[in-house]
């Protein structure tokens, strides 16, 4: 057994069976969306049960192909993180848009190596989109290599992906969209395809971010905290919130966004 | 020829047609969708191109069928509006979300009567969901009545619906989300099915909105300018735009949602 494992890491993670594992997951998922009438006070049952099923099938499917690996979730939270490789899974990402019947929420699989982003998968079915990245990078949507946008003029045209909540939490004067996705994870593949020039996250969780980031890193971006402070994320391993809303996009992007985005004074 | 025509309109317009060629169109439009790489300045020529051929195939479709009813669409521009019946014609609402590799573009085909919103169609074909509406009310999502929502009072997860300039243009202090979907139309086919409270539209065409404020009020919803005015919606038909921002919402709601949107001040 050592010496298959062993093997296994020698060769590195299977992507293509991670992808397959992340569609199987939306399968599953697409079985509970739309499929109950709307009602405003939800009883957010089944969308729990969802994502419960989901996170249930992908840790299957992790622990038996990959038994020392840890993983954490967004549903059964942080197991052994004192390990190599983590797996930091959002069964369901972007569960706002999921009850209102919007399209853009994910499953969102990332894999952390000593406390990094080693590899990632996003799957959206409503799009058939899989982005993806492995330890070796480049990063893709389906079969197609992808890179951030970089600007040195910002047109109307272009458009950065904010939280639904930025219109009560932050003053932007970015001169040309903004979009509110409902997702981080899908947020992070917009801004990876060179779609949006950049992302304003709020306080995201490891699992919302993990496969993200590596496949955002892979296609040429970054992410800073809107401080400007450099993103520790082995810091989140243990279930933690990031400390501050963070800015994804190019490197040569990143000050200019910042430059748009204050945060608003709450309280007295 | 003339006994046909009087036989048509006595029995109504054929809705379930009008539901194939908002299909057909989709499929026209889905060839180019995500089907060039995106360039950040972009010479747009092919996206007008899916939008002439959409709106060429509504209009013959129209012309073959009801040879006596006026058309005015986004791409050809304002025909003979002196008519009883004036079809109002947007090939793909949302191009922006379509050119960016967004899902929630949409083919909306609105019918005019007298020069009032007599029925509509609109339809989303990423999510396969078709929103319809005829003269008799009420309306649907695909084969399921839909309904807006009321609310007494609003929460963290009630959301609206806002223009992705929304953040230059106005200081919006809703309690809950705030969401861009991109397009006009499907801002209001998601207060029609009661999942957004509200939409906030800022100077649309009648080509934006022809079907959807058909779908809206089969809904149960209205539509009323920020500063409390009604919509004079037969002054539209000339191609001109709405002469303000509009809130789409239930009636109860309505003043509700004027009282958490102020327009910021341009200039000095």
């Amino acid at each position: 057994m050592k010496n298959v494992v062993e093997e296994e890491r020698m060769r590195g993670i299977n992507i293509a069976e991670v992808r397959d594992w992340a569609q199987e997951g939306a399968d599953l998922a697409l079985h509970y969306f739309n499929n109950v009438a709307r009602r405003r006070k939800a009883d957010h049952t089944w969308v729990t049960q969802a994502d419960v099923e989901v996170e249930q099938l992908l840790r299957e499917r992790i622990t038996a192909r990959y038994p020392d690996h840890g993983i954490m979730g967004e549903e059964q939270g942080v197991g052994a993180i004192d390990r190599e490789f983590v797996w930091s899974l959002d069964p369901i990402d972007g569960t706002g848009a999921f009850v209102s019947g919007l399209p853009l929420w994910c499953v969102s699989i990332g894999l952390m190596r000593w406390g990094q982003p080693y590899l990632g998968v996003i799957y959206l079915p409503i799009l058939s989109d899989c982005y993806w990245a492995d330890a070796e990078g480049p990063a893709y949507r389906n079969d197609e290599e992808i890179h951030v946008l970089s600007a040195e003029t910002i047109d109307g045209n272009d458009w950065i992906a904010v939280s639904s909540y930025a219109h009560r939490t932050f003053t932007i004067s970015f001169p040309g969209k903004a979009r509110s996705l409902s997702s981080v994870a899908t947020d992070l593949c917009y801004v990876a395809r060179g779609s949006a020039l950049g992302a304003l996250l709020g306080r995201a969780n490891l699992w919302d971010i993990a496969a993200g980031v590596a496949i955002l890193r892979a296609a040429g971006g970054e992410m800073r905290g809107l401080s400007g402070a450099e993103l520790v994320m082995s810091d989140l391993l243990d279930g933690r919130k990031l400390p501050e809303p963070v800015i994804a996009a190019a490197p040569s992007m990143i000050d200019t966004l910042r430059g748009y985005i204050v945060p608003k004074v709450v309280g007295v």
